[in-house]
């Protein structure tokens, strides 16, 4: 196990009729910004149990924030935040939610553009203190301390991590998300599916807690995936999907062991450019990375078909290629459609993709740092079709 | 999965090397008490190293803190606490030590007796910080915020809960486990083993996340145990001891499920009125406890037979048989010996464990709360003898 450092300080309010706890989570004469998206919390009923519950509090609202956070569209509640002298950020909503969220907590107290926290060139010294109720399980930003922004101008699609982002409390009610469109759910199951594999297809390093944690949430997702589309108001299989995706990127099971997040950096690269969903990227690179780096993921990609799939059979190279294939299958049980060209993205497409990397300084990706531009082709050349 | 609310503050500091980094934790104009045990900690070279490493601090020091941390010594700590005016709690050594601490730490702020804060009579308002170095892998008290003392004079082994007294950090090294005592090796990985199992070995509520981290940490700790007995020195065994003792007690496993904590309950009144090490007490209660509850616990104790101990048996009351036959087995192979007449502890003392008991008001013990004087009984007469 490698040394690590671990502190999260979010506290998780789990469960049935949580939202009316809100008030005891944030001070009285508190001045909130409550922040959300395309308006969906307004027809679930979660809109009107915020505002019932803070009735006593001075509220001010922003809501619009689009599916990938946009610091054009941010910056306008960075203007509110300024203007009403705001000083708690309420997250209601998903992950681009609470993460667009995260940014509109630092963006206030840049000296410069804030676009240097994401760029890197400035680091966050201070934030508005931010609290989160999450209605949508997937990328764990309710408890975790990242946030990915996108600059639509410059098709930009950057991430910052900072302790000070982290929500002092998020509010999990698995029965919010028995509303959820059916591609939504399956793209948080897809998205914290792959943020585990990231995290867990690696290199051994003796770790068989984070193994096993990894090994469990992976395998939960697995069995709730066809639960859930089946019976949408499933409570128990809502409730251990979203404690899956929360525990998927609160950091547990990534303290001590290498990481790889390949699949991401590219995945965000082809959203940026050609506006696919998260998931949906990253259903299609996950494969791919799992075929170029079937030498260097190896021993994991044996473990991971015999504890995660329990696949029986003793000629590994052939248990390799069959849990690549079960996991291509999963995702395209869900109705993801696991290649580039399905999307009609081609192969002259692909450049455009690698200047992007590169201009990211995405250049020495994976757990060893030796995936280059290069090999990033080839991962992109293999995603473009069967 | 049941309703939770989950926040652990504590800052983990695992590896190698991580006393060095004590400063960068504890304010520089602090005035600390440093608590300790019985020494051993000068000669493993812990408290050189502490001592060099906050040689820019006003140090004050408190030994001898014993196996079961007692009021009457803690209470010693209270007075130095308040003559210097100390306003930083370092705890360096085992759960003894971490759990005196936590008592040390609530007790300056008492209106009565800091007993009451035992007893019930009173709960903490406030707390001095506390930060930690665990030495021995064992409690999960470096990162919990519980403690369990004992009150020597009149035999009552006693536990509080505060969020108050969550360590701030805990600093956690493998290497310094190197030369512990085997039977220290020993007790803590029991002690860890049966934390687990009274967050597990309950009933079923759809809990596959919690179930699937506690069987991975079942499985590390039976896997770990004889390799590290042979290999003391084996540094990746002794870090996954460490961090599943850490995981078994920081609260994770045990949200959303019911909890039984029996053994854990008799087990202090045996300790207290005979003497015998906690984790030994643990390893008589337990097998006790599932033959006497095999009906209540059926479904899990066939789980945990086939997910942790991967026995194939198709007759299910065999393979319960079987399990617990596994689990006594365990901790007979690491040099326990597991029922109550193998210390000279009689059918007619156990009156008396009863009597203390009921004095505390454990009188309807386990995950239905349904364990009465007459059933804790017939755990204690199991438990006398194979």
């Amino acid at each position: 196990m490698f040394n690590f450092k671990y502190q999260n300080t979010t506290k998780l309010i789990f469960g049935k009729d949580k939202i009316k706890e809100l008030s005891q989570e944030i001070p009285i004469n508190s001045r909130i910004l409550v922040l959300y998206g395309g308006g969906s919390i307004k027809k679930n009923g979660v809109y009107d149990s915020v505002k019932e519950t803070l009735k006593d509090y001075t509220i001010f609202e922003f809501g619009g924030i689009e599916a990938n956070p946009g610091y054009e569209t941010l910056m306008k509640a960075v203007e509110i935040v300024k203007k009403e002298k705001i000083d708690f950020l309420l997250a209601v909503g998903g992950g681009s939610v609470l993460d667009g969220t995260k940014f509109v907590a630092i963006a206030p107290f840049s000296e410069g553009d804030p676009w240097d926290f994401l760029t890197g060139k400035a680091s966050p010294q201070k934030a508005l203190p931010i609290g989160s109720i999450m209605t949508l399980p997937a990328t764990g930003s309710e408890s975790n301390s990242g946030a990915v922004i996108t600059r639509y101008e410059t098709k930009d699609k950057l991430f910052f991590i900072s302790n000070l982002v982290f929500p002092r409390f998020a509010i999990l009610e698995p029965e919010i998300t028995y509303s959820l469109p059916q591609n939504q759910t399956i793209n948080g199951i897809v998205d914290a599916f792959v943020h585990i594999m990231e995290q867990y297809l690696t290199f051994n390093v003796n770790s068989p807690v984070q193994d096993g944690f990894s090994e469990t949430l992976l395998k939960t997702l697995i069995d709730s995936a066809p639960k859930i589309l089946k019976n949408p108001k499933d409570y128990d299989t809502r409730a251990n999907i979203m404690f899956s995706a929360t525990l998927a990127l609160n950091g547990l099971i990534g303290i001590g062991v290498p990481q790889d997040w390949t699949t991401h950096m590219i995945g965000h690269e082809i959203t940026a450019r050609h506006g696919l969903d998260h998931a949906i990227t990253l259903a299609i690179i996950l494969p791919a990375v799992m075929k170029i780096r079937r030498k260097q993921k190896r021993e994991k990609l044996i473990q991971y078909a015999k504890n995660v799939w329990n696949i029986q059979e003793n000629n590994e190279e052939k248990l390799i290629d069959l849990v690549i294939e079960k996991t291509e299958n999963f995702f395209q049980s869900l109705g993801i459609k696991t290649y580039l060209s399905d999307y009609n993205i081609k192969e002259n497409d692909i450049n455009e993709i690698l200047k992007k990397l590169e201009e990211h300084g995405m250049t020495a990706l994976g757990e060893n740092k030796d995936i280059t531009i290069d090999i990033s082709k080839e991962i992109l050349k293999t995603a473009l079709s069967k």
